[in-house]
C-alpha cells in the first residue's frame, strides 16, 4: 500500500518535544536558586499610604504575609497565621504596641515578640518568649514599604538612588503600584505572569519599533518607529542598552535604559523628552506565575494623578478595551501574558536583536550562582559610603 | 566586606519549615485512619423532610452519594453512577419499589437490588443479581436521616440520647442543617474547612471571652466576657469542660459543654439560661476540607423558626455583612476558615488555656488507633440496654 | 461484646475498589495509544466560513493551536506561541503571504516558513530557515477545515463520502458545529466529557427506547418507543447496527446507524423519514475530558438554518431549561455528562443490550494496537480509487 509523502511536511508540529521553562532563572519560592538570590535584596511590597487600620494580605516571593502599621506608626510584616492556634492575622486589629489576634487576644509587636496572652492566667515569660510570630524587617522610603526576606545575617542597607535624593523644595516623589508600565492600568496590580518576562522585555528595544509602532500604531511617541542602532553593555548595577536613532528631521538621540539587580529598571520618558530619567521601577514577584510593579517618579510638588499613565488608545482605558480592540492593538500586557505563566525557554529562537535578552539571562544566572556559592550578589551593599547609586538612564540628544 | 547583623533579626520568618497538618486526626477518606474510625458510627446526612421527588446529591466522608426516598417511604443511599453504564442517578426518578436509572431504565430498591432491566429482553435473574448498586444502610430519627458507611459486620445500633427521649405532649424536636453554630447562617450549609477545627473549638472556652466578647463585642451574652476557671475531664462518651464564672452581681455559674465521639457536641444555651442543655449537634465531614453540621433542639410544640439563630450583629445577618464588617467583628466562621482548609498543627504554640484542645486530640488519636487495632471505639454500641445515652451539658447556677 | 450483623448488608458500598477509566481507548494526548491512532486520520477542526481576519484559538487532541487564513485564501494551522520569543499568535495579523507576529514582526507562511525578521537587520537566510513555526497540514472540504496532525510520512488522502459527492444543482451541503446531536444546542460547542461516551452511545439503540421515550417523554419521534430487535455487524469502515421495529400500524422499519473509524457516525433521520441518511458527523477530541462535534447535511439549496435542531421540549431551548426541567426530562447531554469527564469502565455491568458498546470498544482497541504495531488503521487510505466511501445508514421500511 502506498504511503503518505514527507516532502511537503517538513517542520511539522508532530512529535515535537514538549516545551518547558528555565526554572533556575524564573522560580522564586523559598529555597529555589532564584528565590534565594531575590531574598538577598530589599523589595518594595506596598505603598506607605495604604497602611491603615486594617492589616493587608500580601503574597511576595511565594510567601503569604500580613503587613500592618501599629498605632505608634511602626510598620510590621508577619506570617499570616497566629503562632498560637493558626487564626488569621488578616482579622487582627492594631494597637499602640502592635497587633492583636482576634481568637485569644495574643498581642505581637512589629518584630513578632508576644507581649500579651490574656487567657494564660498570670504572665509566663518563658512560654511567651517562645511564642514568637515569624516576621520580616521592613523599612520605608520614597513612599514605599520595603521588606527584607532573606537570611538575617545577610541583611544589606536599603539603597538610595541619586535621582531621588536631591529634590528641590518644589519637587516630590510620587509612588505608584498600578500596571501601566506593562500595558495595564490602575485596575490591575497583580500581573499574571512570571516577573522575568517583564524584566527582559526592558532590554529589548526592538519590540518598541514593531509592537508599539508598526503593529499596533503609535502606542508611545511616533518617533519610536525609527529602527535604532543598539548596543548593550554591562554596568556596575546590571546592564544598559543605548539605542541610537536618527529622526527624519535630522535630530539624533541616544536612549539609555538601565536594568539593575535583582529586578529594577529605569526606562526613559516615552514622550522622548531629553535628559536623565526621573522614574524607576521594581518588579516584585508575587509567586512563580505573578508579579507586581512599583514605581517612583520625581514630579513637581503640585502634580496630581499618576505619572506613568500611557496615552489612552481609542479614547478609552486599557481595562475598558474589548477583546477585539486588544487583538487589533495589542500591547505589552497582551504579548507577555500570551507568553504564558512562565514562557517556554526551550522553544525560542534568539537572534541578534535578542542580544540584550540573552545577556540579561546570562548575567542573572551568574548572580544566582554567586549566591549559591556563598557570595553577595551585585547591588547588595553594607557600607553607606557607596550610596546613593547612580542610574544614568535617559534620552540624550546629540544635536538638538 | 562587612555583612548584615543578626542581633535584631531573631525570630525571622526566613528559612522556617513549611507548615503541615496532622493527617491522622483530620483526613476522612476511605481507608484513612480517621476515616475508618468515623465509619464505625452512624452520621446524620440530611433532614428527613427534604427527601422528596428528586434524588439528593451528597458528599460524606469524601464519598459521593445519592440519597432518595422511594414512593413507599423508604430512604435509600446509593453510589451516584448507575452500576450498568455509569449514568447519573441524580437524574433518576423514584417509584414505589425503588429508583429508576434514566439511561436504560434499570430499577433498584433501597438496598441496591436490581429489580428490572427492561432492555435485556426476558428476565435474566443471575445477571440481574450481579448488577447490584452499591448502597449504605440508612435510618431516620429526630427528623434526620442517618447513614452507616462502615464495615457491614460492624454496624452498631443507632443511638438515642436522653434529652430527646422523654418529650411531653407539648414539645417537639426541631432539626436543622444551617451553619449558625459556627458563625454562619442558613445561606451556607457546607462549611469550607476541616471538621476538627470546629469540633476542638468547642473544648476551648477561652475564645468566648476574647473573640466573642472583648474583640468583636458581645456576640453571645455579655456575661460571657467574665474570664472563667476551667477544668476539663473525661466522660463515658468523650470529654467535658466545666467553666466556672463569678458574675459581677454575685451569681456563680458552672457551664458544662460536652463533646462525644466521633464528632458530637452539646453546647449549653448561649443566653445563659440555667438547666440541662436541650440541643445537640453533629459535625459531619464532607471531605477533608469541608464539613456540615446538623442540630436537634427540644422546643415547645408551637415553636416556629430555627432554634439556633444567634443574635444578629449590626441588625443584619452574617451573610449580608460586608468584608469590612466581618473584619471589624469576626466570629467563628472567619477565624476557623482563616486557619485554612486544614489548620497547620506543626505551627502552633499550645498553652495552658489550650488544655482542652490538646486533650481532645489525644483522646481522638486513641480512638483512631483502637479501631486500627480491631477494637470498637467509644460510643459504638450493640446492646439496646445501654441506650439512651446521657449528655449532662448545661448552665448550672450555684447561687441564683 | 455482640457485633453488628451482615445478613442485611450484602452489596454494601463499603470497601469497594476505587473506580477508574480505561485509558487505552479514551486518552488522546501526543504519544498516547489512542492519541497516536487518532493522529493517523484527518479531523475537521472548524467551519470554513469562520476563518476571517482574526486567528482562531483551538485545542485539538490535547494540543493548543492557531488556525488562520492568509489574505491569499490559504488556511494555516500553527502552534500558538511564536517560535521566536513565545509571543501569542492569537494576536497576530494575517497578510497576503502569511501571518505576522505582533511582538517583533516575524512573518510566517501557512507551512510555518519564516519569511521576514524585520529587527534582524539584513536578511539571514540560514537563521531564518531554522526559525520555522511548527505547523500541521490543513485542507478544506464540505465547508469544513480538516487537519492532519500525525506523522508526516503517514498522511493519507482526505476522504470523500458518497452522500455528499453527487449533489444535484438544487442541493447544498450545510456544515454545523453546534452540539444538538448530543442533546445540547448552539450555545455550547465544547462538550465537557470524553469523546468515547458520545461515540459509543451511537451504537446503543436501546437508550432511545428508555431515555428518549419512556423516561423523558418523546424526545425524538414517538414511534422510537417501540422496543427493537437489534443486530450489530462489522463493516469495511467500522460497524453498524440494524434495529428492526414493528409499528402499531403494521409498518416495519430497519434503522441502520453506522460508526466509522476513528470517530465518525451517520445517524438516520430521527423523524423516521425513509431512505439513506444524508448527514454525517465527526467527534473531535479537544482533550481527554472534552470534545466537539461537526456535522454535514445534504439539504435543498434554499434551506436556511441548522439541519440538526431537535424538537424543542417545553417550547424552550435546552440552554434555557432550568435544573429542575433537566432533571424531569434528561437527554444525552445530562446522561453523558453525568458519566463523568471520563466514565469509569471498571464499574460497569454490560449486558446483552450493550453488545454494540462492547463490540465498538473491542474494535477500537484492535485499531489502536494495529497502529502501535506499525500498520495503517481502517479508513486510512492513500489510493484515490477507493474513494468516495459508502455509508449506507438510513431508515428502511419493509412495508410502507
Amino acid at each position: 500500500m502506498p504511503q503518505g509523502t514527507t516532502n511537503n511536511l517538513s517542520g511539522s508540529a508532530y512529535g515535537r518535544v514538549k516545551p518547558f521553562h528555565d526554572a533556575e532563572i524564573t522560580e522564586v519560592g523559598p529555597g529555589t536558586p532564584c528565590g534565594e538570590f531575590m531574598r538577598r535584596y530589599w523589595h518594595p511590597i506596598e505603598m506607605s499610604e495604604r497602611l491603615g487600620e486594617r492589616p493587608i494580605k500580601l503574597r511576595i516571593l511565594s510567601e503569604d504575609l500580613i503587613l500592618f502599621r501599629d498605632r505608634s506608626g511602626r510598620p510590621g510584616l508577619i506570617t499570616p497565621r497566629c503562632i498560637h492556634r493558626g487564626a488569621p492575622m488578616a482579622f487582627a486589629k492594631v494597637e499602640a504596641r502592635g497587633i492583636r489576634c482576634p481568637y485569644h487576644g495574643w498581642l505581637f509587636d512589629t518584630e513578632g515578640n508576644c507581649l500579651e496572652q490574656p487567657c494564660e492566667g498570670k504572665d509566663k515569660p518563658a512560654f511567651r518568649a517562645r511564642c514568637r510570630q515569624p516576621w520580616y524587617p521592613v523599612e520605608e522610603r520614597y513612599g514605599l514599604v520595603f521588606a527584607f526576606m532573606g537570611p538575617p545575617n545577610k541583611k544589606p542597607l536599603l539603597p538610595q538612588w541619586s535621582p531621588f535624593e536631591n529634590l528641590t523644595p518644589d519637587e516630590k516623589i510620587v509612588p505608584d503600584a498600578a500596571s501601566y508600565s506593562v500595558g495595564g492600568d490602575e485596575t490591575e496590580e497583580i500581573i499574571p505572569w512570571n516577573w522575568l518576562q517583564d524584566w527582559e522585555n526592558t532590554m529589548d528595544p526592538f519590540h518598541v519599533v514593531i509592537l508599539h509602532s508598526a503593529f499596533s500604531g503609535p502606542q508611545f511617541n511616533p518617533e519610536m518607529a525609527v529602527m535604532p542602532d543598539v548596543n548593550w553593555h554591562d554596568t556596575k548595577l546590571g546592564m544598559q542598552y543605548t539605542a541610537h536613532r536618527k529622526f527624519p528631521d535630522g535630530r539624533e538621540m541616544d536612549r539609555i535604559t538601565h536594568v539593575m539587580f535583582p529586578s529594577l529598571r529605569s526606562v526613559p520618558n516615552i514622550q522622548l523628552s531629553g535628559g536623565i530619567a526621573e522614574s524607576m521601577g521594581w518588579l516584585v514577584p508575587v509567586d512563580d506565575n505573578r508579579h507586581r510593579t512599583f514605581h517612583i517618579t520625581r514630579m513637581p510638588l503640585d502634580f496630581e494623578g499618576v505619572p506613568l499613565v500611557t496615552a489612552p488608545i481609542l479614547d478609552k482605558k486599557w481595562s475598558d478595551m474589548t477583546a477585539d480592540e486588544r487583538w487589533m492593538m495589542p500591547g505589552d500586557w497582551e504579548i507577555q501574558k500570551g507568553q504564558g505563566p512562565i514562557t517556554c525557554h526551550s522553544e525560542e529562537s534568539l537572534g541578534s536583536s535578542d542580544t540584550g535578552v540573552a545577556m540579561l539571562r546570562r548575567k542573572l544566572r551568574t548572580q544566582i550562582r554567586l549566591v549559591q556559592d556563598g557570595d553577595n550578589p551585585t547591588g547588595v551593599e553594607f557600607e553607606p559610603s557607596v550610596l546613593p547609586f547612580d542610574i544614568g538612564a535617559g534620552n540624550f540628544y546629540r544635536k538638538e
